[in-house]
C-alpha cells in the first residue's frame, strides 16, 4: 500500500471554480484537477499551469491541470461542481434554472461514470435545486451529494459583525438555516461573537440590517463588480467543506442536504446544520425551533419546491 | 506603543493586484489596500469586499479594502504596483511603453506624496523601465524601489523542472539574472534540485528546452487564456518578495535593482540576486560570470537600454 | 525607517517557557529570548539552539537564543513570564506563595528596567496574585501587564465537549470566568458547539463531568506525568494571546485584567472576558450574570483576595 | 469509501517522541498514537493529553492518545521509532549497542504483528545499525524500512551557515552523505545559499570549521543541556521526512537506506540522497564522488559495519 494524494475535480473553470482550485492546492488537499466544456479547454489549461508556476513560490505539492475530458478525472475522490450560466439580460428565470439543469445532468451523469465512489459538492445555482438534480442524476447516497450556500451566508454575516464589534474574524460565530440569499433563516439566537449572544452586544436595529445586508450579500458584491459575481468567498467556503470532509474533521457547518424528515421535510434539499467528515453528511443536526423560526424556513422550503416544480 | 497592522497598498486591481491582495491577507501581512482608477472604484471595492468575506473561513484577520482614492493609502509601509495597460492590437510597443511610463509616474508622484517612507515593489511592464521611472519619480533610496521579475522566470523554471524529475518543487532551486522573457539569463550551473547541480540529472537538451519554455513562459500562458495574461504566479511573486522585506526575513532572491557599478552597469535596474530584508534590497550579490553569461547579460541590459531610450 | 522582527522575551526555560517559545517561532511572530536564572544559563542556551536547528526543517526565520543576562532582553516588545518554582513536599502554600512573589518582584523589576515599553504576558503561579505583584513591580499601565488561565481553562473544556459529541475542535467555545481550576467559574450557557448551546447537545449530567474535569484538568495532567505539570497546552495558551496582541487581532479572549470597577470589583486581578489587540488590553467586556454566576464570581474573587493577603 | 485519517504510532514517548507526535498534530498529517514501556505509561498518557489539549488553541484536529498497548496502533499508516536508551556512564559502548538492539526487536516484531503495511521511520541510536535490525526484524520491503540523521545533520548545518551569511534558512540548501555526527560525509560543493555554491560565499576556513560544528551538533547540546540530548530538531526532521512520504511530495532528503549495489555497497543501511514519496524511499540518488568523497563514504560504511559486528 502506497500513500496516494487525493484527486480533487473542479468541474467548471470559472472565475468560482479557478479559486477553488487554487485554495485546495495551497492547502495540499490533493492534486486537483479544473474541467470545463471544450471551448474552454485553453483557458483552463492556462489558469492551472499558471496556478501550478505558483506552488514553487507559495510551497505546495499539488498536481494543478486544466482539461475538458472527463477522462481525466477518473477516480476522483471528490467533486467539486460550479458550473452553470449566470442569468444573462431577457432571459427568464425558468429559462436560467432549466438550462443549468441540463447542464448539472450533463456533469453529474458524467461524473458518475467516472468517479462512481466521489463526494459531490455543489454550488451550481440554483444551489438546493441543483444539488437535487446531482443526486437524482448520480443516484450516489445523500452522505455524497452535498449542495453549498450556508457556509457563503455565514461567512458574510461573521465578516459585518465583525466589523460592527471591531473584533477578529475568527471570535464571530453566525447560524443560518434555510436558502440561499432571500431565503436565508438567520437564527441570531445561536450566534455569537466570543462566545457572547449577539443580542447582548448588538442593538436590534444594527443586528437586523447585517440580516438585511447578508441577504442581499451577493447582489451588493454583484453590483459593485457591475460585470459577473463573487468568488472569493464562495470559493473559500467550498474549501471549507471538502477539507472538513477529506480530513474528516466532523466540522459543525451548515449544508445543502437531502432530508428525509429532518424538520419535518421529505424529499427536498434544503440549508441544515450538519456535520462533516469523512463520510461527507454524517449527520443532521436537528434544532428545535420558534414558530417564527419555523415559518421563515417553512418558506425557504416553498421556495425551493417552486424552483422543483421548474425543472422539466 | 501599540502594536500596529502593517499597511500595505496594491495598486491596480486587475487580477494580479486583486491575487496579489488576497495572498498578502491569507498571510496576515498587514492590512490591504487595494486601489484603482476612479471608473474602477466599485469593481475595486467589490473584489475587496469579496475577499474579505473570505476572511472568517480562511481565518485570517487583515482588513481589506477598495479605493480610488490615494488618501487611503496614506503611510502605507509598502506598496506594490501592478497597474499599467496591456498591449492593445495595432498599439506600438513604444506607445505602450510610453503610456505605461505615464500611469507609472502619476501613480508614483501620488505615492510619494502620502507614503513617503514606503517600500516600493513593481511589476508593471516592462518592469525594468518602469521600475526605473518609479525610482526617479519617487525620489526614494535604491533600496526602496525594487522590480519583480526573476522571482517568476524562477518559478516558472522550477515547476517545469519538477515536473521533468517528478520531484517536490520545494526541492528545486533555479537560478536567473537578467531581464524578463527573452531577456532571461538562466544560470544553469547554479540551478539545483536537491542540491544536486540540474546538469547531472537532466540531459542538455532537455535542459536547454525547459529554459526555452520558461523564456516564453509568459507568452505561453498568454496564448491558452485567449484573453488576459497570467496572474496566479505573478502575484504569487510579488508576495514572497513582500513577505522576504516586511518580516525581515533576508532572503536571497532576484530582484530588479539599481545598479551603481554591479557587474559592470550603471544607472541601471537589472534583475541580478539580491538579498532581500527589513530594509528592502540589503545587498546586491555579485558573482563571477563566465564570458557566455557576462555576454548574456549584457544582451539584456542593452535591451533594458533600448527600452530606457525610448521613454520621452 | 526599515522593517524590525518583534522581540520577544520569554522569561522561565522551563518546559512551559521552552515550548512558548517554539510556538512563537513557528509562527514567526518575532525573535526570542529564552531567558532563564544564571545557574540554568547552559541548559538555556542548548534548548534555544536546538529550536533554531528545528527552523530550516519547519521554514521559518526568528532567532532563537538562551541568556541569563537580562541586557539580551533589552528593548523587548512583549514579554512572557512563566518564572516561578513548583510547590515541593514539605512546603507550605505561604511559602510557595511568597517564594514565587520574590521571584516575581526580581524578574518584573528587570523587565521593567530594560524593556519598558514592553506587553507583558504572566503565567507563573499563582497566576491571579503573581500578575498583580508584576504590574504593581513594574508600574506598567494595566492594559500591558496580563495574566493567562483563562485561555487555558477553555481550552481543556473544549478538548473534553469536542471528544464528547465528537466533533472538530475548531467548532467548540466554551467560555469561562474566574479564576484557575477550583476557583473557574464556568459559563455554560455562553459555551457552544457550533453555535448550539452545549445544554441542547450534552446531558446536564455529563456537562457537569466535563466541568469537573476541567476544574481538575491540572491535576489530571501532573498525576498522570507523575514528575511535573502540563506545558504544551498552557504554551499553546501564552501563544494564542500574544498572536492576538502582536497582530493587533482584536480576538475575545478571557485574560486576568486588572479590575477598577468591572464586575464590581476594585484593586484586583481577575479572570473576565477581554478584547486582546495591539493596546494589549483594549477592553473588558463586562456580562449581566445571574446571581448563582455572581456568587461563583465572588467566590473566585475571595480566593485570590485571600492569596494576596498572604503576600508579605 | 470514507476518507480516513491517517494513523501514525510514535515508539518512544521521550522528548523526541513526544515532540514528535505535537509537530505531526500541528500538520493534522493523521491521528497520534504515542507509545511507550508499560511502566511509562501514565507519564505518556499524560504528555498525549496535554497536547490534545492544545489543539483547540492551535485550530488542529488530530486525535493524540498515549498507551503501552502495542494494540493501540493497530493498523497504523506510519511508525515512527524513537525507543532507546542513551548511553550510562560506565556502561561500554557494546552494551549500549546491544541494548538498543534488543529493544529494537521487540518493538520492530510488534509492529509487524500489529501494522503489517505501516512504513517506518527510524531515530534509535545508533541509527544505521537500528535500521538494519528494524529491516530484518519485520522483513517488510526495503522502501518502507527508513533511518533518519541526514536531514538533521543537514538541519544544524544550514543552520549554522544561514547565521554566517545572515540570511534566511529557507535559502540555505546543505548536503551530506554517509553516517551521523563523526561518520557524515559533507558534499560542501553541493551546498548552496541561494543557489550559489558556499564555497563562493564562505572562505575555506570558515566552511571547515561549520562542518567541523555540525559534526559534533548533536554533543554540543548535550553539552549544553547537561542532562539529556537534543529533541527538538530532530523531531522536526523526522515530521519532514515523514510528511513527504504520507503526502506522496517525492521531496529529495538524505534517508539512511538499505543498499544493493549502489554506491558499491551491499546489504547496508547508509545515508543517501534519496526521493521519499508514496511508496517511502523511491528511488535512491547515485551521485558521482571525488576520490576523497568515497573516501570518507567508505569509512562511514566501514563505522556502520563496526557496529554491527557488535551485535549479537
Amino acid at each position: 500500500m502506497a500513500f496516494k494524494r487525493r484527486k480533487i475535480a473542479v468541474v467548471g473553470a470559472g472565475f468560482t471554480g479557478a479559486t477553488t482550485a487554487l485554495l485546495l492546492a495551497q492547502k495540499e488537499l490533493g492534486d486537483v484537477v479544473l474541467l470545463d466544456i471544450p471551448q474552454m479547454e485553453d483557458p483552463t489549461k492556462g489558469k492551472a499551469l499558471d496556478m501550478l508556476q505558483a506552488s514553487p513560490v507559495q510551497g505546495f505539492d499539488s498536481a494543478i491541470i486544466g482539461t475538458s475530458d472527463y477522462g481525466d478525472i477518473r477516480g476522483a475522490d471528490m467533486v467539486i461542481i460550479t458550473a452553470g450560466i449566470a442569468r444573462r439580460p431577457g432571459m427568464s428565470r425558468d429559462d436560467l434554472i432549466n438550462t443549468n439543469a441540463g447542464i448539472m445532468k450533463s456533469v453529474a451523469e458524467n461524473v458518475a461514470k467516472v468517479a462512481p465512489d466521489s463526494y459531490i459538492i455543489v454550488l451550481s445555482n440554483p444551489v438546493d435545486a441543483m444539488t437535487y438534480v446531482c443526486f437524482k442524476t448520480t443516484g450516489f447516497p445523500k452522505n455524497r451529494v452535498i449542495g453549498q450556500s450556508g457556509v457563503l451566508d455565514t461567512a458574510r454575516f461573521n465578516t459585518f459583525v465583525a466589523q460592527e464589534l471591531n473584533v477578529s474574524v475568527e471570535d464571530v460565530a453566525g447560524f443560518v438555516l434555510g436558502g440561499h440569499g432571500d431565503d436565508m433563516v438567520p437564527l441570531v439566537r445561536y450566534s455569537h461573537a466570543g462566545g457572547i449572544p449577539l443580542e447582548k452586544l448588538i442593538s436590534a436595529e444594527r443586528l437586523e440590517a447585517i440580516v438585511a445586508r447578508t441577504r442581499t450579500g451577493g447582489g451588493e458584491i454583484v453590483n459593485l463588480l457591475g460585470n459577473g459575481s463573487a468568488y472569493y468567498a464562495p470559493a473559500a467556503s467550498l474549501v471549507q467543506m471538502a477539507e472538513a470532509i477529506i480530513k474528516d474533521k466532523k466540522r459543525i457547518l451548515p449544508s445543502i442536504a437531502y432530508l428525509e424528515g429532518e424538520y419535518g421535510y421529505q424529499d427536498l434539499y434544503l440549508g441544515v446544520p450538519t456535520v462533516l467528515g469523512g463520510n461527507g453528511i454524517e449527520r443532521v443536526i436537528e434544532l428545535e425551533l420558534t414558530a417564527e423560526e419555523k415559518a421563515a424556513l417553512d418558506k425557504s422550503a416553498d421556495s425551493v419546491r417552486k424552483v422543483m416544480s421548474i425543472l422539466k
